[in-house]
């Protein structure tokens, strides 16, 4: 069998990292990944933010899959990992039993590589992008007519918010009925360039401020917060009605407005786990300070924050408010790394918490600047060399 | 009129501290202090948390009430105070009209002295002492026939924990349901000699660690908490019962549980709040951390955590495992006060979260070491020397 020296390797795409409104917590079933809940949630831009991604497929290749992340193997044993590659390959075995003169690369080894452009540890949820480049990256290597819709039903069993990143702009996850999951998925509620001026800030709390870290995980919140059910049953879907329309109106205010709140409430109902479950910390709640100032010194809503299962504050803002949001934020912490990648005019610190500033000064490592982004790409950079071999750099 | 010249200064009594499982929050009446549920609290030791006051009227006293904590000077105008004031004299006014041989003490300027043992600032409720001593002194200073549970009606309307503070041991705030109020009272469920066994150990956080002050109360979250009203109306009254059971059963595990359950349910409605009320800070958690650690090592819940509006610590144990608890802390806190009041046998640090340590050494100025207390008590030092001035100390 020469043929995987006649093809190149395929290439994957290059993927975007998301962050949530409504998060992504509790599962309904822990193996099929399927939520308690539905959520949406912002692409960000791949200039920023980007999982890199390429599959191949040959039988040179030793006979176990493999996967490369920042250089790094990875275990793929794992049954997640596992039920990515079962399901893409029986979707590729299908194409082949049709059509005999496809080569038969469901039967063959696959390489992953792949790369991320951020912190794996800053706690950015790397996860989710990653299970979608991967997925995504094997769809493209098997040429497989899949939707990114039914795609983001594979990639939800590797990583339940991984089924969004198959998107770019604003994307809902569905939390669907069915048992089997097949109606689990994501749709795209729009595109970027439908609302292209949403801006993110990201502030990146330093590793030593991390606090204490958390004894249990979203399996302990459902069976134990009593407050969870509520959450999921009455609070989400008001959210999820109010941003949709939010989003479809380009309506800062009741963007903001949602996005704070549900970020308040998924947080509540993980300190309401026994034992309880803090993600954020005295950093993060200073940057809650700090936007509460700017919005009080602008006289509406002018920045969002919101928390994933983590300490780092995402500040979502217009583009026509950066100097009121970003500016300000920069004013006091202008130090640190980050903000060289945009220009970022400068703002006033003037009227903000002092203990919130001086908190944030000294806990916040780096910063990230980004934006709404687009679809997934595909890329003709490659990974995997024609040699089959990881791409040195 | 002389006679205030000829009767000493009416002697109010020693006042307890009070800290609670399940504690009071939200209103469903400003004005007359009613709650939107009911709690249970337990009255420490006055051996150890004390508020002292001493009441006394003369026609000699300036026209106008004072009231005087801690030798400051405090403000009596308040709608709250005033209601206090005014429900008090109205019940000594009938005594004097069904008795004309009785003074008329209910015409004459009040003179209320106070002290507290215990730090203001290390946010220990102290108005709920405060209020209910206040009241308390000011009846006995009258010699009305009101039980305490009549009083706390009263005392409620000062500060609305107050109205537990009136007994010693195991109390319950009943909630009531009239709109006047008049249902909205106190009850013990049991005595301290009951239960004696109930230690406590506050871990003071430091000044310079409180954190990010809130800036928004109890009414905000009433009105924007999602979660609130679930918690209101199903899950405090399931902690209730099981309380009040675990109580009359000296069922420790139960008692634990649920104090730790309620204090994270509690706090998690203030994280729901809009904007959020963050009461517990990194140190706190860091708390619940060793906590969690001390349990686990006793392989049963040996402790409890529990935290009212602010970042103190409260842990619950009971006698016979001091070692297991207060002195697994003192292993590694024993370098701040509070540990000379009592003989703590040595612990063991073994075993617990060593970030969680560190955030509790960097973060804890001092400790507390009490019980479970009695009744209030009269006693005979009083704070108002002959002449009706304060007396001098």
């Amino acid at each position: 069998m020469l043929w995987s020296s006649k093809i190149p390797p395929h290439h994957g795409p290059l993927y975007t990292k998301q962050l949530t409104f409504h998060r992504y917590w509790g599962k309904r079933d822990p193996k099929l990944n399927l939520p308690t809940n539905s959520s949406i949630s912002v692409t960000l831009s791949q200039s920023d933010l980007r999982t890199h991604t390429t599959a191949a497929a040959s039988s040179t290749f030793p006979s176990a899959d493999s996967l490369l992340l920042n250089s790094s193997p990875q275990d793929v044993t794992g049954a997640r990992t596992q039920a990515c590659f079962r399901e893409l390959r029986a979707l590729r075995a299908a194409l082949e039993e049709s059509d005999s003169s496809l080569p038969k690369l469901s039967q063959l080894p696959l390489r992953i590589v792949s790369e991320n452009n951020f912190p794996t540890a800053a706690g950015l949820a790397s996860s989710a992008a990653g299970f979608a480049a991967l997925v995504r990256a094997i769809a493209n290597l098997y040429e497989l007519p899949s939707s990114p819709t039914d795609l983001s039903r594979i990639a939800r069993q590797g990583s339940g918010s991984a089924c969004r990143s198959l998107f770019g702009g604003y994307v809902a996850w569905q939390m669907g009925e069915k048992e089997d999951g097949s109606d689990s998925l994501a749709v795209q509620v729009a595109p970027a360039s439908h609302w292209p001026t949403i801006r993110a800030l990201i502030l990146v709390v330093s590793a030593e401020k991390k606090g204490v870290s958390s004894t249990s995980g979203m399996q302990i919140t459902v069976s134990t917060s009593s407050l969870f059910p509520h959450r999921a049953k009455v609070v989400v879907p008001k959210h999820m009605e109010l941003m949709t329309k939010a989003i479809l109106d380009k309506d800062f205010q009741t963007f903001a407005e949602v996005t704070m709140k549900d970020s308040n409430s998924f947080h509540s109902t993980c300190a309401d786990t026994y034992p309880p479950i803090f993600y954020m910390n005295d950093v993060s709640k200073a940057a809650i300070r700090v936007v509460e100032g700017i919005n009080a010194k602008a006289g509406k809503l002018v920045a969002a924050y919101t928390f994933d299962a983590g300490p780092n504050a995402v500040i979502y803002y217009e583009e026509e408010n950066t100097a009121a949001v970003a500016g300000a934020v920069k004013s006091f912490l202008g130090g640190v790394d980050g903000w060289q990648s945009k220009d970022i005019p400068a703002g006033s610190p003037d009227g903000l918490d002092e203990r919130a500033v001086q908190v944030l000064r000294d806990g916040v490592a780096r910063v990230i600047l980004t934006q709404v982004g687009d679809d997934p790409v595909r890329t003709q950079e490659s990974l995997i060399g024609e040699d089959g071999e990881p791409v040195k750099k």
